[in-house]
């Protein structure tokens, strides 16, 4: 009999191929010629068959496919445990997005990429998704370590850590898929964010770029429950829908996350041979829900399973994520038969490759395919002892039992990259020296920051710097008869007038030279007294005063921006050591008055209740000469207001109230 | 100044207490004088204070107190992935059950601890609760290993592998504390099962008997919504305030799971200061569903974390349960901040020891308590880089991405079992070669066992091993009529009559030669045709007829039982390959023919819908001759009743419905 040569026979291990029929080998073999896999089968059918350059016993082993990590942002292990605990915009806008602008650079994704691959090689990761900035250096640091990837170069609607624009991000994009397609371990693709950080025409063009190089594209769909939300109110249709309508799923789409996305939607998904990454860490840990897994499998989804970044899981564990599928599937679905662990071992291996249109290459022990598999040791005490009466049982030892350190041998497209647990083409302790060294500088940045709540509110990108002063004058009357007597007099001229509620939120901090934080929501009411629209915004104020002329404030509002999240953010994000609350009922005029624009407040307390009226008269103005000649003009309507010179006060509300 | 002398010095750690306020000592130390801890602090002042007698250099490594693992059933790493992907019934009674039948014994229990210490250990476990049989055993086993414990011995209402009847379970469970009561590292305790797997007697007594002795009481609470269900149609109340009518709250308490209680019952449980178990995985892998964490710590309860037994899990990792439940918390409440992870880690060490009470010795690094501790090495590749802006993270990185393989290093109560990962008082090797011998063992059995559907039946319990003889002929009539007028008459005398509905599933298997499992529902029906109650059986028939005497058959209705379980139990037990069902409408006489009592049937088939009736008359006997004399008498009546001779049938229903 004729034998075949071939590069390498694995031997002594139970094969478990994944392939369609779940072919396993208890006393098998895989034989490898170059990158690819020849054969796979009972050992002492190829031992006859092929003659091979060299033998691996693997020591009675589990010889599997490699591990598919469906979804991830590698380069943020360089912000893994950066901040934990909190609500995902908190997290997202308060950390993740101010030090990425801050720090993030090629070296920094090189860096993050080479750590990453030495953590998921080390718990049996073989191919992965990923999506980031300046993914030419990803793919570099990738391809260095040989690990195989669909690498997602970020899209997004503003200026993102490696582009000013999106033409530049797109043309950036162009590039770096014309220059890594056809490479034997990286498939280049774009990445537009998500619907909700793309426009319509980011979409579009992310689609054509995919389309016209045949590569796959990497997006974030439906991960919260209030994208979608958001999404019904802007386009007046979920996301699915949406994106299909632009196109977008033409293109070979990896959608991550899904966890709101209904059954019409799945089923659009189908249609279009659209991928999944199920990311149950993550989902579970910024509580964005739950992705219907077993609806999807269902339905004959290819859905895979991802790790997420480390920075919402902490880590890249594969084996971890298999289980918490698997148990996630059962939980939430009450029936403990749902995703049995031979599925959830098939959604981490062939059908996370096929949701990242990579199948072909990987995902499976097939003949043809390229050799990217593990060997894992299920002889450990947390895994013993093993029964043999349910051949299946060897997938819940793999999936319930193993853990990413049983992992003993990798190799990806026929090179071993790790054998008895030493990385082959990392230097761990190097890359872990210059990880702390970016860890430092992070620190000092975020230490700095945290000590100021001027800089976080610049960090969140909120604080419009320019400075302005504020002259005021204000007095508390018994009632708003003669207010509103001079406003209708010919005294004055009327240019506008509104008429809000206005509820006031103070953040008090211990130190008290760093100010206080108003944020601020007017809701204006019409001539019938109903809401018409409401406006929220947020100040930060010094403490002290800059001057005062006799009873006229001049003060200097520092910052000032529209807020553009929720109170929950800001208390959530500055963390204030204090916090009261101020609610009045506003009557609002910008008049002139001897030729000088003023607003005029007619104010009622409502929260705390107070008896009576303020009257309060503001100009505003970048001249302290200036101030002084309107403080005049100011004084004098004040009078004409009927205020006494013992109801004159030099307190604004938070210290009327804070004092009481 | 003067130095106190001491045993050991742990120095160069970053200790975290987890006591009432977290204190944590960045560059820290403890000293310890026999089993207990003598202080806890910076370094500095512990080496001024103190001169130990050895020192030990904690290498830069977190210094913290051992894990809790507040609910398991130790000996059953045995029993380790023996069925997994059941529903909760079918892994209970199907297989967990008749296995613990066939091979529980002191030996297994003694070895199944041995490794449940070994690999809880490893993963920094230094306390646990258990609950098991020969309870006994287990704690020589668990003080032989070191480590400290609550041991349950089982208690249920019908007959365990270690007892005949409750009042043995009893009688060896007062042996049982009276003689490890005041050990330094075991604390005897009574473990009533569960409620519903004990009577109200049983509970009484057992907390009687934890009440004399002053120890906890270990019990399963409100698992799943069906034992709830169950409460209420059987005591007219849900499960808390059952047992507390039964005086059971009045004792020290540890309740595992308690996945189905609602806030009154919480409350209860506040009041009378019973610790909880939660114990995530399991939870999920069974479907139970997820018990509310974050209410029961709102309401001050202590509440531990447990791993459960490693055949509902697969293991004993208390690192994954602490991050499960973190994951969980968040994910089911929507808030990404509930249960942060400085207070999962407090679940898993203090608040565990507190539900097992056992928190004065034992949960926190405190002065005066036990020296029960460990050593995490967090400075790995999947742990890295670490920031310190936030003082805080050190719990996110325990918790969120340290794996139990980290652990370094364990101590419990002033000795180390762990040092550098090798075990020092248990030999892994020897244990594993043993384990392996039960694993075959028990493998021979369920092979044995999966191949015959009798000995299948047999192993739940259900059969009755009797067998008799059925004779039994049966004609297909066009109408009722003749058969009425016969019953009527006075040629038979009616004893009794019945009207149901009957509902009859029968099972294939692919060995024709394992017969046919049928599983029978009878819908009784009152005289205005509505149901009055429902009773349901099992019948295991052989393939072939016995014997036929012309038309009539003689054949052995071998195994039959009342069904306990549900036919989805039956389904998923026995894995029929093949199912079909037959419904009919049956009126049923007992009457005396000639002296001779037989069963008349006249059906009616409703399902696969049939024209016309079929009359049966049927009689049971032990004697071959009897059947032969019976079926003269039988032949007669038939012909009374009309039956034209081709309209006589030999087929039973299964066989006219397949064969059509």
């Amino acid at each position: 009999m004729t034998q075949t040569s071939c590069d390498l026979l694995i031997t002594n291990v139970l094969v478990l191929t994944m392939d369609e029929e779940f072919n396993r080998y208890p006393n098998g073999a895989v034989a490898i010629g170059g990158d690819s896999i020849l054969a796979v089968g009972p050992e002492a059918e190829l031992r006859a068959q092929y003659a091979p350059a060299a033998v691996h016993d693997g020591g009675g082993k589990v010889l599997m496919p490699g591990l598919v990590n469906a979804h991830t942002h590698a380069a943020m292990t360089l912000q893994r445990g950066l901040a934990d605990d909190r609500r995902l915009d908190v997290w997202l806008m308060g950390y993740m997005m101010p030090v990425e602008k801050e720090f993030v650079s090629p070296d920094y994704c090189r860096l993050g990429t080479q750590l990453a691959c030495a953590e998921m090689l080390r718990s049996g990761v073989t191919s992965f998704a990923d999506m980031f900035y300046y993914e030419e250096d990803v793919a570099k640091a990738t391809a260095e370590a040989g690990m195989r990837a669909l690498l997602g170069q970020t899209i997004l609607k503003f200026p993102s850590p490696d582009a000013g624009s999106y033409e530049d991000s797109l043309a950036m994009t162009r590039d770096f898929i014309e220059r890594w397609k056809g490479h034997p371990l990286i498939v280049p693709a774009p990445a537009p964010h998500a619907p909700y950080t793309c426009t319509a025409e980011i979409l579009r063009a992310s689609t054509e770029l995919a389309l016209e190089h045949d590569v796959p594209l990497h997006i974030h769909i439906s991960e919260t429950a209030l994208e979608v939300e958001n999404s019904r109110r802007e386009h007046g249709m979920p996301v699915v829908p949406w994106v299909k309508k632009q196109g977008l799923l033409e293109a070979k789409v990896l959608a991550a996350h899904c966890v709101h996305v209904d059954e019409g939607e799945l089923r659009t998904f189908k249609h279009y041979n659209t991928g999944i990454a199920h990311n149950p860490s993550s989902n579970l840990k910024l509580a964005s829900g739950v992705a219907a897994v077993t609806k999807m499998l269902d339905l004959g989804l290819n859905v895979g399973i991802g790790t997420d970044g480390p920075a919402s899981n902490n880590d890249l564990d594969m084996f971890e994520e298999m289980r918490l599928a698997a148990f996630l599937a059962k939980g939430y679905s009450g029936d403990p038969t749902a995703l049995p662990a031979k599925q959830a071992l098939l959604l981490a291996t062939r059908l996370g490759a096929q949701a990242m249109h990579m199948g072909h290459l990987t995902g499976s022990l097939e003949p043809g395919k390229r050799a990217d598999l593990i060997l894992v040791d299920l002889n450990k005490l947390h895994n013993l002892p093993a029964f043999t009466h349910d051949p299946d049982a060897v997938y819940a030892r793999l999936v319930y039992a193993a853990h990413s350190h049983d992992v003993n041998d990798v190799m990806v497209n026929g090179k071993w990259l790790m054998r008895d647990r030493r990385l082959l083409t990392l230097n761990e302790e190097e890359l872990l020296y210059a990880a702390d060294g970016y860890a430092r500088r992070i620190d000092h940045f975020l230490i700095e920051r945290e000590g100021s709540v001027l800089r976080k509110l610049v960090a969140i990108g909120g604080a419009e710097q320019g400075e302005s002063f504020e002259v005021q004058v204000k007095a508390r009357l018994t009632d708003d008869a003669q207010v509103l007597a001079v406003i209708e007099s010919k005294a004055v001229t009327v240019i506008r007038s509104v008429h809000y509620h206005q509820y006031d939120t103070y953040f008090l901090f211990a130190d008290a030279a760093q100010g206080r934080l108003r944020y601020r929501e007017d809701e204006f009411l019409g001539p019938d007294g109903k809401s018409t629209h409401v406006r929220a915004r947020l100040t930060l104020t010094g403490p002290a005063k800059e001057d005062a002329f006799d009873s006229v404030v001049l003060s200097r509002s520092r910052y000032l921006a529209p807020a553009t999240y929720s109170l929950r953010f800001y208390r959530e994000y500055f963390n204030p050591t204090g916090e009261f609350t101020i609610e009045k009922d506003r009557r609002r005029w910008l008049v002139v008055f001897h030729g000088v624009e003023v607003f005029v407040n007619l104010d009622r307390l409502l929260k705390p209740e107070g008896d009576g009226f303020f009257v309060e008269i503001k100009a505003r103005t970048w001249s302290r000469r200036d101030a002084k000649e309107k403080a005049l003009v100011m004084r004098e309507l004040l009078a004409l207001f009927g205020a006494k010179a013992d109801q004159i006060l030099t307190q604004d509300y938070a210290e009327l109230v804070a004092g009481a």
